[in-house]
């Protein structure tokens, strides 16, 4: 039995759920009469490995990714799980507002409205506006 | 007299010598014979405004910042401003190892290796590793 | 009182509306909620700075930006922004193809036919196609 | 009568049906009020020049674009495209969902997500899942 | 005899010639003897066909073309020859640094900040400043 | 002891030298003072699981892996290594090269030109021309 590997899998699926809860679950969901080995590397390499790292928070992680999904511009999906995964780990709403307006000096204001246009999004479902 | 700009240009500018040091000084220089007012602009929008804005932390600031650049790629310049900068407000290196890390789940592992690459000399520079 | 940030934001809004007409005031209302600074700094920075300066005429000003958004790709609200901004300036429609089909060359054909789509709209709404 | 640039268009034209089929043709005809060179430009150079050389099978150039567009993640129109295409000549489904899984490598998970969303669209339009 | 592909092949010979100068020579030269097709296809569509339009005037195509070039970050090479390019047909100095200070509002200050490098290299070659 | 995580670093290492050669080992030895992980990630994630999955020949990997790093453009030492890679695992000069010139379609001539540049180098290199 290729322990080391469930070992990957067992801790990646609490991390994904941990974070992006159920938002994370569906992505996994949706893969699985497409493409399964791809969900199952989503959850043992992005979570089981990167997540599950020490040496920086959860909070700095989601920072990170929010600010090269809005950069990059073309991920608009992951960018939603991602600012509800922010906030899931204690990121305030105005603290991912302020990583959004930062993105308008590296990589455009186009790039920095359309995460605000997402964020709001996410903002409004869970209430916070 | 335009007092609110100047206000912005002082401020930006002891900002940028504040996050980026020499490195930011020497960009605002190199503009002078060619687009003295980009010079400017830098100073006034990105620091200025966006840098001295409250509401998050400089340090979580230069980790979007280092998360943004790298996972665009295009930016290898602007990188090791900012892979400097973070260092300079008070990250440390294996913080940034670990945004870098993170990226190759989000815009591959091109993209996190050659971010690796720009730390690598700014670590050696400074004496880090 | 902070004049300077006054001027920016008058001369800014008075550009806006010249250049982008009602939808650059929708895109600084949807803002309200979300991130209001964003919508100021929209407004200051590149209409009360980069579009009020002088140096290349506004017709100009709108091919580059067509130019710049078609090619990026990532950024579709704002290529209809300035498709009809480009018209509102005194772009012809036929102008407004060409700098799409140079795309082409420049960011390939996924590129052109993505915004020569957005242009087809933008026509449409306008009754000249 | 320009023999040159008729050859080219026909033998795009041939290229086109045969490798996109009716999304090929479809493309083209919404291209007739707007921009009707870039269709003619899209069969002449991409079909009637590159589809139609030698040295590289069909199955191996879809590979090529399924993995270009997949990658630079703001082409979804053409990824469907040519995923069907793909499909049309020859290529397995399970070696699109590999091209598709080995994007995660270069262009980071996102790509690969957002492209086997569209290769599940696919796939079921065509009764394959 | 193909006298359609040679007469695109002519014009658009005359027309690099006429728009790129030398450096667009040395570009086709140099794919000799890896690709002399794409130097072929260089030549055919991108100057025998688009460059080749009318519709829009040389000076207008190349503030398009660094504007393009600008904002993707990748093409530093096409980037310096279009800058040449652009002074070739008529584009003041003044304007295409106009352009690039353009481009941080769309593609972030890093995209200009390079640009403006390249910009000033050519400048300095061409002894403008 | 995880055997799982070894078993994947051992079948890596193995795929990461029979494609990559003495380049790849080069890229997780420059790694070794900045982010030993990684260099173990890069080798178990793509090496170890993706270049080791079945369903789609090496030579069809290198192809695709060749066209998405010349489309994405901002990853010039990646794709040397995979031009280098794909002569390895069997691709002829002619079909890098034809892979090359298909990426003008899809990301412009630019991406083609210089992943053209790139190619010959690599040619140069290995004596093939």
């Amino acid at each position: 039995m290729n322990n080391g590997m469930n070992d990957r899998y067992t801790r990646g699926w609490q991390k994904l759920k941990e974070i992006d809860g159920d938002a994370g679950e569906k992505v996994i969901e949706s893969l699985k009469d497409i493409a399964p080995d791809l969900g199952r590397y989503t959850i043992e390499f992005p979570f089981g490995d990167v997540y599950s790292r020490e040496g920086l928070d959860l909070k700095s992680r989601e920072i990170a990714t929010v600010a090269a999904l809005s950069a990059m511009g073309n991920a608009t999906p992951q960018l939603k799980v991602h600012i509800n995964a922010a906030l899931n780990v204690g990121c305030k709403p105005d603290e991912i507002v302020e990583v959004i307006i930062q993105i308008s000096v590296y990589a455009g204001f186009p790039a920095a409205l359309n995460a605000a246009t997402v964020a709001k999004s996410v903002f409004i479902e869970r209430g916070i506006i």
